[in-house]
């Protein structure tokens, strides 16, 4: 469990707005917030939910320490009555979320955060930090995987990520999204993932030559030896002195777990053939070809199209940092100001129709067909509709109200998406350990048709409102317009 | 001061490497490496080193804590012997690295590091992924920060960074590339840089109606008033309504240090004239216009262009993700084995002749016009080599060797870019404040001529090797082509 003081990971205004809350004496009127993105990563069909751990830990932990507050009293912004409650600050709210290694889809709530004003501004900056991150790169894992089918893939990317953090919980992300070890140590002790690995171009100029250094490795790691064999000429000297190397282990009766070559530069698609000769002609039929080089999901594609003899894909730079859309646009909007029971429904209006919130406290439900076990539909209604399997559904598109889909009783499942985390300051929910919320993730993943899963014009999911959060929308939209 | 335990940030081959080393006796082979890169980011005329501050206190907590090496054992790779060599683990070696703020260019060494190989091995994934991930953010910031030209630029990116250190690190590069401050209130303390910002959406949908909120924070913030216009209508509603409560301390007769406006959305070309007008005609003609809104060099540079009369520039996602080029792709070679006052220089090759390293344990040497203090060239020599400002300079272009450029004695002066941070594992450097490192990049970008610098097509700087090391250079490429 992470203990890193984290209370000032925050925007500055939270606490400017914060300070103007508590002088009102509004900052205990509690509210409803709603965590989600507007847009896909990557132009795909979805994305997988992460980093919810973390954000509990940083929960646990939100405390202000002496020397925060002697930060913050020394910016001449905060007067001391403010100051002093934050010393005491702790999170009383409640908190739904989507569970890790789940498959979400744009504008539907994976957070929803029922909080005093103060606390649930407070926490913002820091779930969107947490949120967008792990989820961006479980994503992208989800889809480099998807690329190497029933291929390895090694998560490689340390040593380009944007700082520690960075490689670490990406690391964790890119095991929730698929990937089946990291050479990250580090993020192997903290997640308990497993941690791969073999040597560097440095092992084999290091020593006198290249023939040396394979023997090396091989004497030592002789159950899992897998030699990189690019540092000088691929396949003039790097796969002839691995094959000679196999050989005097095959002479030697040592029998790897393991065992094959790495490629790390050139042309993966022929190199990789032409080694696959080399190696099958000297017996070694199972050795392994492993490669790395810039690869992401398009380009193990492409490989695989052409036929490249890889079964062990080492995959870095562009997924560590999701090279090609590296931010996720996770926003978090107030959505209802509680009011005793009943609740004030809030909306945020936008030249861009698209960037028009759906207001009040809502949840969503996915649906399954009863006989594919595939999603159908996610449907997004207010906290007080409850949906029954036993009664016909109607979904309407929201923007194209014409389009409609009726399902009758009996052929479709149900299931609430948000379940409790935190209830009134108490987490309630715990973590499975990472291996387990990968396994989770490949079940989810096998509610998609492999339509929404295709890296390129995928089909796209339909996320609808209820009658009745769709006329409250309507509503609040036109009182908007007119009022201010 | 950084005091995480991350001894165990790196790669899992750097271990099994290095248990070879230590099992035949090699591990205090001392080595030279050096850290580089290859190519500039965003198609840019030069890079800005930051990270060595986070590096150096990664170097100075660098040992394995008996958990860790638990961690390690139970993996069932390390043998004892070599688990209780990592027990007593500390650096002992030496780096040379260039300053932060330093305007630096590709193949050059900005890092080199002479240590034990096993020492040496361990410490690279680290010292890439820090160096890479503020170089990077730093470079970008340079871009955005000349493209505002005189304006104020805030760094706003915490909530989309991939994870928390890239939001703390990436704001300290942030602002040592030239932004004025961030919204990172953490960045903030840890760093001692300013922290800036407002208020958000929530404020105002919180309130009955956006005159209500925008009182209460003039009310509260007199001296620095910006007021968010956008939540539902910007002409409309948002600005009439913070002209009302400009008006209103007009004649209150406060007087604001700094007050204005932030647009966060739409059409800002427009919407600044627009808003301008209002603000001057209301006799607000000292009111900034500040704005956000995923912005970047390329549409601060069109903004301006259309004439938007904007003066603070809130930049988010694509600084602190740099996001068309997310990735330094820095790297760190073996370039010598030290053979007591001698050096075996070492060379890795490659198909791609960019890709060839520089062998040797070297210095670099930046030559300034003396008359003008612009750069003219860097200068790689072998560490043995003496420049000599008193002397005619032959330049040669390392590819194009017909490419030369003559420097008489006199017309010129020297730098030497590496100096030392490390002398055999003790820190002999004490990194600046940030905004003095702040300062030094403005200086050193000051030593740029504009055509570095322009966002598209910006000239080449040329880093020439001399005469020795260019040699040397042939000589172990044919040998090493023959050889193996």
């Amino acid at each position: 469990m992470d203990s890193r003081k984290l209370a000032l990971l925050t925007d500055f205004y939270e606490l400017t707005m914060n300070q103007i809350f508590y002088e009102n004496q509004d900052h205990n009127q509690r509210v409803v917030f709603d965590m989600f993105y507007r847009k896909n990563p990557f132009n795909g069909g979805y994305a997988v939910f992460a980093g919810l751990q973390q954000l509990i830990e940083y929960i646990k932990n939100l405390n202000f320490s002496p020397e925060d507050i002697e930060y913050l009293r020394n910016l001449n912004v905060f007067d001391d009555k403010f100051l002093n409650y934050l010393k005491d600050f702790k999170f009383t709210g409640t908190i739904y979320a989507v569970p890790e290694g789940t498959v979400v889809f744009p504008k539907e709530p994976l957070i929803r955060i029922e909080a005093p004003i103060i606390q649930a501004q407070i926490i913002e900056s820091a779930i969107l930090n947490i949120i967008n991150h792990q989820t961006l790169i479980a994503t992208k894992a989800a889809r480099v995987k998807w690329a190497a089918k029933n291929d390895t893939v090694l998560e490689f990317g340390l040593r380009r990520a944007q700082g520690p953090d960075a490689s670490v919980y990406g690391a964790r992300a890119a095991i929730i999204g698929g990937c089946d070890g990291t050479s990250n140590v580090l993020a192997g002790k903290k997640f308990n993932i497993p941690v791969k690995g073999t040597h560097a171009h440095s092992m084999v100029m290091f020593y006198e030559d290249e023939l040396t250094a394979f023997r090396r490795f091989a004497k030592k790691y002789p159950d899992s030896c897998l030699l990189l064999v690019d540092t000088y000429n691929t396949l003039k000297s790097g796969v002839p002195n691995a094959i000679k190397v196999f050989k005097e282990m095959r002479d030697a009766n040592i029998k790897p777990r393991l065992y094959g070559i790495r490629l790390d530069s050139g042309d993966l698609a022929y190199l990789s053939k032409e080694a696959r000769k080399m190696l099958d002609d000297a017996g070694f039929k199972d050795a392994v070809i492993s490669a790395s080089s810039d690869l992401d999901e398009y380009l193990i594609q492409e490989l695989k199209i052409q036929g490249a003899k890889i079964s062990v894909w080492g995959v870095g730079t562009k997924q560590i940092t999701a090279k090609d859309d590296p931010a996720l646009g996770g926003v978090y909007k107030l959505v209802q100001i509680q009011n005793g029971e009943k609740g004030i429904p809030k909306i945020k209006l936008s030249n861009n129709p698209e960037k028009i919130t759906n207001p009040g406290k809502k949840k969503v439900y996915r649906i399954y067909d009863k006989k594919t076990n595939k999603i159908i539909s996610d449907f997004i209604t207010l906290d007080n509709e409850h949906l029954d399997e036993n009664s016909t559904l109607t979904l309407y598109d929201e923007t194209h109200r014409w389009k409609v889909k009726t399902l009758k009783s009996g052929t479709y499942k149900l299931k609430e998406l948000l379940v409790p985390i935190f209830i009134n300051g108490e987490c309630v929910y715990k973590t499975p350990p990472v291996m387990e919320i990968r396994n989770h993730c490949q079940r989810e993943l096998n509610t998609l048709w492999e339509e929404y899963k295709r890296l390129t014009n995928p089909e796209v999911m339909h996320v609808c409102l209820s009658d009745n959060l769709y006329n409250l929308k309507e509503k609040l939209i036109y009182e908007s317009m007119n009022s201010k």
